[in-house]
């Protein structure tokens, strides 16, 4: 193998260092207002005009000279002529005289000779009320509103007007360079007529995915060949958006250094950074080093840091250049941790207050590599009053493996666990950078059996994380206090020792999944001892197991056999999947004659059941959660279902 | 004026739950995995396969029989025959017998017979290390390859292997309904092959802004009519969009009835939510009134709340229906704490964690009216370990007026008052919402006099904020310890007894600013008060104008004269305006002849300059904020800015 060793890692500040010393500025772009919001002014924008532009009534009322309304009040009002209207958007035509007033409307230009305003409420009409003889005045023109108004009141010039450029005057101020617009600026550029921004363009970030072996989603795939669906092009793309960048995806890349360099060449000519992604493959790396190496820069290629060790820098063309680690989730923590702070600077965006997040280590956690760790963890809160950030937060390493994409899914953010730290306790605060400022911590963390059952019931609750790891795993982890519940299936053994309330409980079907129409004429566990049908099996982690097992136990019994005996004749016995369907799967794909599985999966994927048992569910509560709302709320969907039949 | 009375206002409560009532779910829409980010999923996504598809190698290295490494460590390795290469993306060619390995890619797919694997690190070429004779084995086909591997570790089956499903299981529970769409689940997504995903429809949400004298923000303002920039469309829209609501922006309606009726019977037809907002007419407020009242359904009328009261709630047609206030902050202060969390619940978000932040009173408030109040207030931190949410986040009251579009790029949010509070005291905690969750309080807070130089420096600063009361209302708001520096213009007489630091100062040149050529020949002061010109001067509260007091008083001495006679032969010696740009865009407008104004705003607006004095500008430190970062940062920004010629 042609594998590179790396030598001399660089540390995580170097790293830093090298990616902030590339330029990923995108430039400036003018937007129209109605997409301004959320992007950064690139220049200080002053008011080209006074806001209002006029002396602007600020009431519904009469507009008028104070000093006509000295000495009024309610007791003696001062009686004014009406001699014109004014709505606002109309020019006034009336300029006034002294003793004489103009109905006017909130908005409105103030009309000439008037410096005052007193509101509708102050006033009464002239004649009406004081009963007397409603004579037209002589003063005013032909307006329709003629007649005269008593002002209650007495106002100093100025009152209940809003003078030109009282707002906004011009040549102020408005905006700040580097401002972040939100929607209040908006409002303040729609006052000053503004239409369209200066803002910085977001960077253009382009994605190479490599390897041979990927598809994108929604293609079709050849397992056969090794194909897998390209997790790391739309996954970085997303966290791309969300700091600010734009995502420009390219074309898959082979091994093959020809087409290699000119994908990422072409995407250097078009982007601000170009990030290479998805292949864990050793010669796609070494390929992808080349490239940078004789075609642009290599600034370092390596950092001392877990994951994200094979970690490139450098520029290509008049690009930027980050190689990410193929593996998703070490894909997705080193772009979280070294290339957003960049791109979110370059797009002129600040870190989001909610992406961090204080918590307390769930357990024990030992690690002394000596390198940067990057630790990605699950968050569960363990009381109400909780919520993130205020120390209720319990923080668990989820150690599924960087090869698994569901450690993504099953992680809320990262710790970052310095290489002088070799042991962190149980109870230690932590911070926790949130995969991005959106992600919510669930609000229930259950563990155990999977189920389609449970999967509804978790379907009626807001936001819950559901860990299928299995019957004895699952009692396992309550055991460690981190779930809120754990859900069992079966009998137990001796792990039933926990002390742990039952929070409800349902039965289950299960038995043989088998062909639609069952052709072999399965009837039940003694055709797969006695006939030589191929069986896929479940996991011994699996409560199916154990009850198989205990079904096998008792037919050998009856059989007066010995039960190991019984098993080795079931070909597949020792081909254990993972969760409840994929075993009747391998019956639709013809590689198997009999599964065990659920009655519920069986009419789910239209095969047949050969019934052998009856299960009990078992949903067990972690004793210091019985309180926490969602515990509570689950225990109520349980009850539903038992009770009323809402079709759990 | 025909104007209705609001009769028993609604309580807040029952304004949410008449919201709440209103139906303005969007339905279910399909997405492209790329455009998934940030929506909602409305159903459970189970996985359809298994994920990996295969039993996959985890490592670069060598596929075998863990049996066949039985006993093998550094000392004794085990030497195994190499049959094959297995690439990723590649179908295995080779099926392993006993005593043989294949060299296989992280990632590619095991090939038959093989139950385990050794990562390269742990193996040695066969013969190379030991000096062998190098012979090629027998027992291979022709790979290239060919040869013998030293494997230097034993091994047990699965090791170093990630089997199908052990990732995700086919049948197992993905994402569940309402969940919030973020990187991470695209990553799962994305492994699934999912390249569609069912969510919730973005509500559509109308935008009708009224009133006759609204002009959409680039169109030609005609001042004289009172057109004034529509304010609150483009406002609303960006809060919907933030609410994960998508705006459309419908024509202006005039107050005519046929016309308010057809537009909005338009906006009902095409959205889930109608909001009517822009003029604050009373006639307009009529007029929509009754098109809900006599087509469709008013639900309430007048909520207790300041501002707000004339708030409408109803449905028109299939839509639900909310009209706003006219007023900018009003109308942006009623959206965000009764329209928006409708808005975010239809969408199936909840409230971003970042909106809320807590902070002490500034200073004392008094309010006693009896309704709830939404107060928009400014934020400003007294210390540096600060930032938001900690408790040294000061709350200051942003008093403007609801008129005042600035209000709203002053103020960060909203305290919710209750209507049995009628005291706030100075340093009582508060709760602030912010108007959206992007905003950002300033890093500085000054406030005083406006000035070109001033604003060049404060664009050197990272979010800094600045209100431009004038000198002396600065110096005032500096005693009250708010904000963190007053910058001051000119002599500042009595107040001056103010104990605070001055952080930096710079001088500018005051005058006349007259028309480009200086037409009127006018040489200085004694041209107002002897030639019949029209002057346009600043207000009280500006440094500029005490200046000029000054110069006036002097010349008055000089003349043996009284001051207030100089004055009064100044035509407009009393109109004063309140930027210092104002007064020279009336000579611009042609309605002055001379303007008080600075050297710097005759330049940039390309008029002439009549030099009359230099004046002093001092910028004043709070002395609780000395220590503050921001505070250093101007300091030094002042510095280089007297010392290098960095052209402040």
């Amino acid at each position: 193998m042609n594998r590179k060793e790396f030598r001399d890692l660089a540390s995580p500040t170097e790293a830093r260092e090298a990616i902030d010393s590339l330029s990923i500025e995108g430039g400036v772009e003018r937007v129209p207002l109605e997409n301004a919001c959320g992007r950064v002014l690139v220049a200080r924008l002053d008011a080209e005009l006074d806001v209002p532009g006029f002396d602007r009534a600020s009431l519904d009322g009469y507009a008028l000279n104070a000093r006509d309304t000295f000495g009024a009040d309610e007791a003696d009002p001062a009686e004014l002529d009406v001699v014109g209207v004014v709505h606002a958007g109309e020019e006034p035509e009336v300029v006034l005289e002294s003793g004489q007033a103009a109905e006017i409307s909130t908005g409105a230009v103030m009309p000439d000779g008037a410096d005052a305003m007193v509101p509708v409420e102050r006033t009464d009409v002239g004649g009406d009320v004081n009963g007397g003889t409603d004579e037209n005045g002589e003063s005013g023109e032909d307006h329709e509103s003629n007649g005269t108004v008593l002002v209650r009141t007495s106002v100093a010039p100025g009152d209940n007007v809003m003078f030109a450029g009282a707002d906004v005057a011009a040549g102020e101020r408005a905006l700040g360079p580097g401002t972040h617009i939100t929607p209040r600026d908006i409002g303040l550029l729609s006052a000053l007529g503004v239409d369209e921004v200066p803002v910085r363009r977001k960077p253009r970030v382009g994605i190479v995915s490599t390897g041979d072996e990927l598809v994108r989603p929604g293609g079709e795939l050849e397992s056969a060949r090794g194909e897998i669906y390209d997790v790391n092009s739309y996954t970085i793309a997303a966290g791309v958006e969300d700091a600010g960048g734009e995502a420009v995806l390219y074309p898959h890349a082979g091994d093959e250094q020809d087409e290699m360099e000119q994908i990422l060449r072409e995407a250097a000519a078009e982007c601000d950074l170009v990030l290479s992604s998805g292949s864990t493959s050793a010669s796609a790396v070494d390929v992808i080093y080349r490239v940078i190496e004789e075609q642009g820069e290599l600034l370092l290629h390596g950092v001392s840091v877990k994951p994200g060790k094979p970690m490139l820098v450098g520029r290509l063309d008049s690009s930027a250049y980050v190689g990410l680690p193929g593996y998703p989730v070490s894909a997705m923590m080193v772009f979280r941790t070294f290339v957003a702070p960049a791109i979110r600077r370059a797009a002129g965006l600040s870190e989001p207050e909610s992406t961090t997040v204080t918590g307390r280590m769930a357990r024990d956690e030992r690690y002394g590599e000596g390198r940067l760790r990057l630790m990605p963890v699950g968050l569960v809160t363990d009381s109400d009053d909780g919520g993130a950030g205020d120390g209720d937060t319990l923080v668990y390493p989820v150690d599924k493996g960087s090869g698994a994409t569901t450690s993504l899914a099953e992680a809320d953010g990262v710790v970052e666990v310095g290489p002088e730290t070799d042991y962190l306790e149980r109870g230690e605060p932590v911070d926790v950078q949130l995969f991005s400022p959106d992600v919510r911590p669930p609000t229930l963390l259950g563990v155990g059996e999977d189920d389609p059952t449970l999967n509804r019931v978790l379907d009626r609750l807001d936001n819950p994380r559901y860990l299928s790891v299995g019957s004895r795993p699952g009692l396992r982890r309550l055991r460690e206090e981190i779930p809120d519940v754990a859900v069992v299936a079966g009998p137990i053994g001796r792990e039933h020792g926990l002390e742990a309330t039952e929070l409800g409980r349902w039965e289950r079907d299960w038995g043989l999944i088998v062909r639609a129409g069952n052709p072999d004429e399965i009837d039940g566990l003694d055709d797969l001892v006695d006939r030589d049908l191929q069986f896929v099996n479940r996991t011994a982690d699996s409560g199916l197991r154990t009850s198989l097992e205990r079904a096998l136990a008792d037919l050998a019994e009856e059989r007066g056999a010995d039960q190991h005996d019984l098993t080795t004749e079931i070909n597949g016995f020792d081909i254990g999947l993972r969760a409840h369907e994929s075993p009747a799967r391998r019956v639709i794909a013809g590689t198997a004659d009999a599964a065990l599985g659920l009655r519920d999966t069986a009419e789910r994927l239209s095969l047949e059941y050969v019934p052998v048992g009856t299960q009990t569910m078992r949903v067990l509560v972690n004793p210091d959660r019985e309180d926490k709302a969602s515990v509570r709320e689950l225990e109520s969907v349980l009850a539903e279902g038992v009770v009323g039949d809402v079709g759990l």
